[in-house]
């Protein structure tokens, strides 16, 4: 297995160039054209890919680590006339179907990310437009709490997905106009199918920008707007020093991916991987100040980020893996001493960023279209943060063998510090139907052996030591042989019952409609229109109505 | 255009009973194997198609006009050991990709309104599973208020389609499993991944059906059961007699579908249909008791069901038609004097169900994959009930034009009268932004000329005369020539804003969904599990996950 390496780093940026100023940090994108990320499509008009990306969500993840006293962030380009062009078509053109669907998703849990950054981290991120923001790059723009335009007569926001490509903006863009913007749904309509999309002042008139600003005055403008915006910022908790990240790397050993505390070993005849999680060992921070000092080698942001790059193997790198085996390994008193210190000192603001992280990486796991199965055997230690991922799997079976007995145990994590997409606890959405349920449980804080586990309802199987073997290896080959769009499908609509969020209409309903769009010949077959985008050929359509 | 026939008669249904005895009324589902709506495929084990669907959605209907004394609604089926085996496999095998989205939406919209049925009419829906009810079988039962289950060692609630045949119980059946019945999510993973599904006390334990009952006694306690739902039934406003709803039957010219107040007029060469609706000419019923006198020939019944028919037709027949212009024709007055009848006497059960019926149909011009644009016209009549046809378009445009001035009018029928799919009404989700502006509008009742149709943000365009021609007539071309799937996904991404309830929930998420899945290879290519059932081949899946 060849593992993708997600690591960037500010100094080897090719894309972007961050520079933080006291409160206030400057991201300027100048994409060089001849660096994609696979080789075989030039990068024109600040368009972007992969590569270009990865390094997007490692500045907001840095910003949120590395640099707690911005209060500003202001994405913007030096490019003449141009902002971002958004994805780079013909890297699309030239992807198969699950990476086109994988990118766009990891685009979107980027730009999620950044509104996470700026809602919880106390920053205001603001577009800077200073030329045309079309399809990804309006996006962009979308994800940032307020947008200015320079209005120099030609730079324009736009959407021309629809009429120029046959597919969706499908990086949240939809969503987040009617939903987020809350732009009237017939401007919108508009909008999404005129290819020029809207300059300066219709822009600002129809709501998709909040400010306008000439040539002349733009950057005075928009370094006015930072400066009022630290001047405004409210008191925060989040302060220098930063703690710094270093690179996740795996050591690979055939089909098994090895991380300190994370392993992701696959067999790929089975399609079947495991992914483990072990506790920490050793002593582990006991305050925000100890946490500081350990930063990113400390066990709570390790374990992290490291089945957060796991997760990313398994998208990008392992399509053929369907099924996930879910386990955990150490010393749950361990695992629960550091969820103590994350309740007992969340208003640390490292410790709230830890927490935070934690619940991206398990959102990035509600996400990933592959099935779960938590294995909860002796030796486990599926306890507090860790429990959440048995909640987070399709379905889980934990052995119930008095010689041999196996506990699960709850923490302050598990009500509600971790929250799905939709804004649920694991636990409420569990327990959807029976609100008492998710209490009780919650009530319990001692370790549960498996009786106790399968009459809380916290786990779907518990089936003793003689049965155990059977069920379990025939449950794995037959969720293995199903059809993986099936699965997806279904698993997609049975993850996420109660309310749906932005995030959840932008993975549920928008990617959703732009998977199949994908698939339909009108996009992507011969004479699809993005297949023939930037051909003088004219597409030609099966104009059936479905 | 050969237009489908939808109406239907319980003297002449093919598969199922309705009889009604007092407050209960019995719907046995006895489908004719051999009687498919088109040749080809036999209907065996109570399976369906769109004509089986297509009575049940005339059941539903007319227990609501005809029956108003029902209060308790018990279906069930006659057959040995199976209650209904669900959409039949071999009439999706040979259905084309639109028909079976738009037969899958019919179905849905069916269920949907048996439920509303229950919810708005006071009518409690029992389903007395004699026998097994798979997939959309068991999508039929779970649509009702509670399950009743044969236990008699065989007979089992199930969804296969996961397993058996790489789709997904499409016809709401995931969503309600978790949102509705609040189904631990771990349990409907096993449940929808289990062929042969679950029987009695596991299917009781598990909360797929409300009370199971040996064979001996199914019967009575069904009946016990009903007799108790009568007796506890709130008091209703609802009582006989009831309304007979005549045939709607177009008269067919050319490329146009004629009806007595609602023209459909096709321009196959462009693929451009014309949908004018017509204001009541003739005195109308002022209240509750001449509504009951007039029945299905007052206007407010008869134009929402030749609504609803060519709404269909558009579906069903005319599936290359991409852009439909909305018109209305005659007197505004007579409209507002229909919507004062129907705000003025709600609590008559009779214009409570002819308002309701309104709602439907505009529910379905929502979820209708085609593009609206609303032409608002001198001569025109959109006022109340039907300014609501300008509001669920696209987009709308206004002639203003000193010399044929228009006018727009609101009444009580836009505060919320007639919700959307997600329960918010039109106005309230056009100004999701700026709610005061709806509460504007509707402070406005008298005559509004595009001006201030315009400043009230209730039109997308008001052109005057010099341009009204050229930019209507771009905007149709360029619109027609845009590609279908992009649009049907950008459209049902933006109409939408706001809440999801279970309804959208079913239509944008899990419809989605399906439409990806049922064009994937893994299903309906020529080695997918749909193409090969019955088939003594086993379908051959790509394993790659997106």
């Amino acid at each position: 297995m060849e593992p993708i390496d997600f690591n960037r780093h500010p100094s080897s940026y090719l894309h972007w160039k961050l520079s933080v100023d006291g409160a206030i940090a400057r991201l300027v994108m100048e994409v060089q054209e001849e660096k994609p990320w696979r080789p075989g499509y030039p990068l024109k008009l600040n368009s972007y890919d992969l590569g270009v990306d990865m390094e997007l969500a490692d500045v907001v993840q840095r910003l949120r680590f590395e640099h707690p006293d911005v209060r500003a962030l202001v994405v913007t380009s030096t490019r003449d006339k141009i902002f971002c062009a958004g994805a780079n078509i013909y890297m699309l053109q030239s992807s198969s179907h699950p990476f086109k669907v994988n990118f766009c998703k990891y685009t979107n849990e980027t730009r999620i990310g950044l509104e996470e950054f700026a809602r919880e981290s106390g920053v205001r991120t603001l577009a800077a437009l200073n030329g045309t923001a079309s399809g990804g790059g309006y996006e962009l723009a979308i994800a940032c709490d307020e947008i200015h335009l320079i209005d120099d007569g030609s730079s324009a926001v736009s959407f021309p997905e629809t009429p120029l490509l046959a597919v969706l903006p499908g990086t949240g863009g939809l969503t987040r106009l009617v939903d987020k913007r809350k732009i009237r749904r017939d401007v919108a309509d508009v909008f999404c199918t005129v290819a020029e999309g809207f300059r300066g002042a219709k822009a600002l008139k129809t709501g998709l920008v909040d400010a306008v600003h000439s040539r002349s005055r733009f950057e005075a403008k928009v370094q006015e707007r930072l400066q009022q915006i630290v001047a405004a910022a409210p008191k925060s908790a989040r302060h220098g020093p930063g703690v710094v990240l270093p690179p996740v790397r795996p050591t690979v050993d055939g089909d098994t991916l090895r991380y300190e505390h994370v392993t992701l070993e696959v067999s790929p005849k089975t399609r079947v991987a495991t992914l483990t999680v072990r506790a920490p060992k050793g002593p582990q921070p006991k305050d925000g100040a100890e946490l500081l000092a350990a930063g990113g080698n400390a066990w709570a942001i390790a374990f992290a980020r490291q089945l957060d790059d796991a997760l990313l193997q398994l998208r990008f790198v392992l399509d053929t893996v369907g099924l996930v085996l879910l386990k955990t390994e150490g010393d749950a008193a361990a695992v629960l001493a550091v969820d103590e210190m994350l309740a007992k000192h969340a208003d640390h603001w490292l410790v709230k960023e830890t927490t935070l992280l934690i619940g991206r990486v398990l959102r990035r796991l509600d996400l990933t279209g592959r099935s779960f199965f938590a294995l909860i055997e002796p030796g486990s230690c599926f306890a507090g943060t860790l429990l959440e991922l048995a909640l987070a799997a399709d379905r889980s079976y934990m052995l119930n063998d008095p010689q041999r007995p196996v506990h699960l145990q709850l923490s302050a994590m598990n009500a509600g510090k971790l929250p799905m997409p939709h804004g649920l606890s694991r636990l409420d959405c569990r327990f959807l139907g029976a609100p008492q349920k998710a209490k009780e449980a919650l009530a319990v804080r001692e370790p549960i052996d498996a009786e106790q586990a399968e009459e809380l309802a916290l786990v779907t199987f518990a089936p003793d030591e003689i049965d155990w073997d059977d069920e379990v290896r025939v449950a794995i080959e037959e969720r293995a042989a199903m059809s993986p769009d099936a699965l997806t499908g279904m698993e997609a609509s049975l993850r996420f019952a109660g309310p749906e969020s932005m995030e959840t209409k932008i993975f549920g309903r928008l990617s959703a409609w732009q998977n199949w769009i994908f698939t339909r010949p009108n996009s992507t077959g011969d004479e699809g229109a993005l297949s023939l985008y930037g051909r003088p050929e004219r597409p030609v359509f099966d104009y059936r109505r479905t």
